[in-house]
């Protein structure tokens, strides 16, 4: 089998085509001089080879291999040490970094290609660079200048790794449980203990130094998560001139055996009276914090996609070479005594819902990045607050239902390759196993629902999806949208779901979290049908200069159409149904 | 963590109190002597300690150590040898076997609760035993009489185990291009050459013989699956007091290394002119073997309902210990800090998901061997017929819909542990590894798809399904179903699709293929609709013996009809869509 190839030509499409960024970027001074088309061209390319030929080949070994903990230190599997060196020596862990600090400052809707594709190669690899990037843009947004100045260069160099130091054992979705403390110590700097759980590349060694970025509470802190403080705690203590000093008081007790991502190192980390700097203000940890986690949000919810479509090229080609039986037209290859299964009704059919929920994730994922762009970027302050709000609104749709239509998707590409995909030797399993943790970790698809439905669409009484449903509408409105009238459909649907909600949540308090789930699938599907309307649209405009592309295109959206966006029925009908189905039996009678 | 407990009183309230066994079984001659309501509960309770004392406890470490292979011998982790044979000792592998060669004749619907506790408790080790029990039914059916009072005694004590030996590299759906060969002998027995792959228990140190059923070609059969006879072929070879020889010309040359399952040796198997008896009529082997494959299809089914229950016994065990956050009703709760996160509407979500597909898959289950029982053991030649028409329509259903909905029970309670579910040592992630395997062997869940529709549905012009509606729409019309009217819709929208299918499949050829699966699912949900209905009714005549679990039921089946059955409105609007949407990109343009 082929290994993963990075989708370049649908990625341009995408970019380019789709969502002519080009012309967004020549609109924005702090990217007008950074960045154009033919650079991101070169950068994609360039980032193809570097997934395809340096991680790719260490993704099954890493997963047979798996991290190891001896004695407190962690090795990483063969291979990605020297990998991580080439892959840190090339730039690529500052991509999108601030370039005050030595970062190459490139655009998310360009960062988040390369984020596919380095999920699609070898996820376990990738969470070192990911919480690397997330550790960045926390510090770059609260950390004061002197700390800035010490470690951010180093971090975007990825001569050191960072991490999010956050669940305690008794405080996961709810944080407000943790107990970390900080004492502060007489030169300013804070004596940090507690143990932490679930650190993603808490220790290991690719890099000479980790910064963990931990929350903890001060002394004097209010109870729950009102009472939280952010802390830079670095594993080797750092001079001014950033030399190495002698190790923290901090250590790696143990690696977690988990069901996937084998290679990446999840540690239990204990903190001894480390010494550790506050970042940001005193108890505002948690909202420093979220700088971080919606920055990992975006980029778990891109782990879904990419491990679905290296799932999606092993099963087209699979499907392409593997011959059984006949197709019931069958005169129509009578010359052949059997077919390859792609011929196959219903291996067409896992393969169209892979293909049709990976591409409209693609573009789901760029649009997402270029709200992303124009919050930090826009001239236009009311450019920037619409931009927010729409990242704000669909940065837990972008996780959840990229990762869930994940599952979906490699499950389906497992589903292709028969009795094979079973066996590890084929790679199939391994990413049904990998993009599993992702509807998990940094938050669960659960918390992501709750989030959406609660704080971004009843908290404002709408007003974000307003803004959303203002720009589909003004889209499918537009002449010449031949599926437009379903879009739209499919929006008031949304709409009216909405409205549904949002009058009876007060008064029916456990509605959110019973209506949660499903309404973000809801919105995930109207949102994809925005994304292949736009692709549509696009490809109609250029299906004369080359038919195969764009003609798949167009058959990709009338599959989408007629057979993945129904689906909002049953989920509407869900909804509706309410939370007393939930509440009509006791917890004893479970 | 509390381990697995069989669900006694669960099976107790399907068999006798929804499916009124007793009455049934003593209508039957065959039964009426053997099994009563008594005799059923003991042995359920006996098979509840055998496989919540015996095989619970090695089902993790048989995931752990795995089945290993050296130099062609297969060692089964530790535990299993003396396990397999308290197990055997104990009678268990022949309940449901004939009693003229030593099987217990207990019915299908008691053997069905028993599998399930088999499954949930230890799939891995369940199916050196499931093999065994299949393999006796291929023979019960169609060997001669020499060859089952030499084989079969010993099968159903446990002494020998048994396999079924189809798949080969390039024939696995397709078993017409299967090439091993069989070359008649002087003494009327057959020489078998050829290497099979994907072979449950091939090998293994459980017993002291493997008696494999073959699928081979005569030397002047037909080509394609006409010309496919089924051979017995021993490991070692047998005399005629039963005394063991010396070893066939067969051996394993691996195992696979798969997802899950980890404890059952899959192997290659070559058969290299090894001795071979014929079972049944040359080239008549397919159907022989079908006899086999159709108990296992039933089996794998419940494997899905098995690791479904086990799945959720522990998620509701953690999700009342484990305390996150607080109720958006909180005041309710005021004197706590936290709840139990069984407590939250998205988590009873997730466990009423379980718990009602779970418990419909339990009736359902029972259902389908009840018509087992009846097709078999009914003294009326016209029920016997109804029941064989309703088995073999359901049976496919039962391997897939168990098997779909399985998987997704395991996935939802895993994602209950939050990042725990993805630790191997809390046993969550376990179950959706070994639970994913139920929806690829045995024909895949595709296979399943089309052979319902096209086979079932299709070929005789919907009859059965026709008796299936009429018992639903019996059962419903009844006085007092407060829900009725919602099974009768889901039934008429059944009926619509499957009408509009009948007409258009001619003029179509793709059709089948592109609805199969969908279509599966929509039965599989009325058909639980239908179960619901039977629970609830029996349920509501007896809700004043015990408020608690009667009222379980009440609320589980109403969750059932509010949150689960809607599924069927997309499931038909994507059936609908045709088979167009497949067809309109070529293979090159996926």
């Amino acid at each position: 089998m082929a290994g993963y190839q990075a989708p370049l030509r649908d990625m341009r499409f995408v970019l380019h085509e789709v969502f002519a960024a080009e012309r967004l970027w020549s609109r924005l001074p702090a990217l007008a001089g950074t960045v154009d088309a033919a650079t991101a061209d070169a950068i994609l390319e360039e980032a193809a080879k570097v997934t395809g030929e340096l991680l790719t080949p260490l993704n099954r070994s890493g997963d047979e291999q798996g991290a190891r903990w001896e004695a407190g230190v962690v090795h990483t599997p063969d291979g990605f040490r020297e990998a991580y060196a080439t892959y840190s020596g090339g730039g690529w862990v500052g991509l999108a970094g601030n370039p005050a600090y030595g970062g190459l400052g490139m655009p998310k809707m360009l960062a988040v290609q390369f984020e596919e594709m380095l999920y699609a190669a070898n996820a376990s690899f990738t969470l070192y660079s990911a919480l690397t990037s997330g550790c960045c843009l926390a510090l770059d947004a609260h950390a004061d200048e002197a700390l800035k100045r010490l470690y951010l260069p180093r971090l975007y160099s990825g001569e050191w790794a960072g991490t999010m130091c956050l669940t305690e054992a008794q405080a996961g979705s709810d944080l407000g449980l943790l107990r970390t403390r900080a004492e502060p110590q007489a030169d300013g700097s804070y004596a940090i203990s507690g143990s932490k759980i679930f650190i993603t590349g808490g220790e290991h060694d690719l890099t000479e130094n980790i910064v963990h970025l931990v929350l903890a509470r001060l002394p004097d802190a209010p109870p729950s998560s009102r009472g939280i403080s952010l802390f830079l705690v670095p594993k080797r203590l750092v001079g001014p001139d950033g030399s190495l000093g002698p190790h923290n008081a901090l250590s790696c007790g143990a690696l977690e055996h988990k069901m996937g991502i084998k290679a990446s190192a999840t540690c239990v980390m204990n903190f001894d009276g480390a010494t550790g700097y506050l970042i940001g203000e005193p108890n505002k940890g948690l909202a420093a914090m979220f700088t971080m986690m919606n920055y990992e949000r975006l980029s778990i919810g891109i782990q879904g996609l990419g491990c679905a479509e290296a799932s999606y090229q092993s099963a087209v080609a699979y499907a392409r070479e593997r011959r059984q039986g006949r197709t019931p037209d069958g005169a129509r290859r009578a010359e052949q005594a059997t077919v390859p299964i792609i011929a196959h009704a219903d291996v067409r059919r896992m393969l169209l819902t892979m293909k049709a929920l990976t591409e409209g994730g693609r573009a789901f994922s760029t649009y997402v990045a270029q709200q992303l762009d124009l919050a930090k970027y826009a001239n236009d302050t009311d450019k920037r607050r619409r931009a927010q709000a729409l990242a704000a609104l669909l940065t837990p749709v972008a996780k959840a239902f990229l990762t869930d239509t994940g599952l979906e998707s490699c499950v389906h590409g497992q589903q292709v390759f028969g009795g094979h995909g079973y066996i590890r030797e084929w790679g199939q399993e391994q990413l049904v196993r990998d993009v599993r943790i992702a509807q998990i970790y940094e938050g669960t698809n659960g918390i992501q629902a709750h989030d959406l439905l609660e704080r971004k669409v009843v908290a404002d009484g709408g007003a974000a999806l307003r803004l959303f449903a203002e720009e589909i509408r003004a889209f499918a409105d537009r002449p010449g949208n031949p599926r437009a009238g379903e879009l739209l459909q499919a929006l008031e649907r949304l709409e009216s779901v909405s409205a549904w909600l949002l009058e009876r949540a007060a008064q029916e308090p456990a509605l959110i979290g019973a209506a949660a789930v499903d309404y973000l699938h809801l919105l995930g599907y109207v949102a994809y049908a925005y994304m292949w309307l736009r692709m549509a649209d696009t490809a109609q405009n250029r299906l004369a200069d080359d038919d195969a592309f764009y003609g798949a295109k167009l058959a990709t959206a009338q599959f989408y159409f007629a057979k993945l966006l129904p689906r909002i029925a049953s989920l509407e009908a869900a909804i509706r149904a309410g939370s007393r189905p939930l509440y009509e039996l006791t917890d004893e009678q479970f």
